[in-house]
């Protein structure tokens, strides 16, 4: 199993994945087709243009899912898929609709197929959306996503701002909501961090760190180049309240 | 109908309910008993003495519906219920496992019960939580929700700020994402701010305004006092692409 899993395709002052261009070359390993998921948001043409844009200085030719009569099909005849970023609900209902949660699942998992995903496409990979950032805009058929990987991820994690005055949960008061309804960790990336998964193996890359929460303990900080191995072999356990 | 919508139950520099007791105190027209409804946080007894201890001094009596046998049976009793906020995702899906859903809401239309909500329980009195700013750390039964009001509140609205960094979505963002796949109106309203709806009418009221966002058209803004009774008599379209 392949994974490349940013926190964010976008970093201030950078173009479109222009932050992660080496590690991008790395993950493709010669590969220069790529399909690309843009379920997440609604211009699935413009959307596939950016990430073509994006990619085309890498010799890498990206064709959106989207434009095959068949999506699964077009998953099947692929070394590598990258699914972008956007509203993570509405990315959910449409990789269900689609039969695409089967599709990129079981071929990830053999081996065959590369995932690449950023923000709410690296939230699919997780077992479930439940620590997205983002909206319910629209309602998926559950919460189940790929689970490629058997902890969670709250991408974009924001460290709580001393000065601010709002009264909204900071993420971190979010996080601990989640680990009081799920014994499960939070593997919370700053933007520019992203997870690298090779079959057993994980390490954090990329230019800023991670912070990982779990049940009953204190968080714990983590740097690029981490090994955090240890989280591929829990068993996560959802509803299950402390 | 008889609705009391705060933004926020906490402003900041301030205790807990106290920028809307006035509000309270005319809301409440003179009864003394509150059925409180804890969900939306886990410690039910520790926030239900909360809102105990902040309303003691308006000489109103709180109950927490979680101490009664059959929560439904202590709604059917009770003048008015307050629904506090904390993460909407398991307050809805308490609601629904307890029937609450539907003891609340048909008492809360036929005019036996008024009905007031905080941030979360704010978000309880629209047709769906599609408009919550929370994590879905739990997964209802749908995103159905009371229907009280026929449109969605955002509460703790907060405006963009232009010196961010952080490329994770504006609520301006979020909101527009939402009214893609959805044609119903969504009121922002910041912290401080609040709606009452008294059958046919509708005002703002607080010390912060509202800002309107509606398919198709410019944000509107409002100000405490003003009436947006309009909003009551339209028909919300939900799952309808743009």
């Amino acid at each position: 199993m392949d994974l490349l899993l940013l926190s964010n395709s976008r970093t201030h002052g950078h173009g479109y994945l222009e932050h992660v261009r080496d590690e991008i070359t790395e993950f493709l390993a010669g590969a220069t087709e790529l399909a690309f998921v843009p379920y997440a948001l609604r211009d699935h043409d413009g959307y596939t243009a950016t990430v073509a844009d994006a990619l085309r200085p890498l010799g890498v030719t990206v064709t959106g899912v989207h434009t095959a009569a068949d999506p699964g099909a077009a998953i099947d005849a692929a070394p590598a898929v990258f699914v972008g970023g956007g509203n993570s609900f509405r990315l959910l209902k449409t990789l269900q609709h689609t039969g695409l949660v089967e599709a990129i699942g079981s071929r990830v998992r053999s081996g065959a197929l590369r995932y690449m995903g950023a923000s709410a496409g690296t939230n699919m990979a997780c077992p479930t959306l439940r620590t997205t950032n983002d909206m319910p805009i629209t309602e998926p058929a559950s919460f189940a996503a790929l689970g490629l990987v058997p902890f969670q991820i709250n991408p974009h994690y924001v460290d709580p701002d001393p000065s601010s005055t709002h009264m909204g949960e900071t993420r971190e008061q979010r996080i601990t909501e989640f680990l009081e309804d799920n014994d499960v960790p939070v593997l919370g990336i700053r933007e520019g961090g992203l997870l690298r998964v090779r079959d057993r193996s994980a390490r954090l890359g990329g230019v800023k760190g991670a912070r990982l929460f779990t049940r009953d303990a204190e968080p714990r900080e983590f740097v690029p180049g981490d090994d955090v191995s240890f989280l591929l072999s829990g068993t996560p356990r959802f509803d299950a309240p402390a």
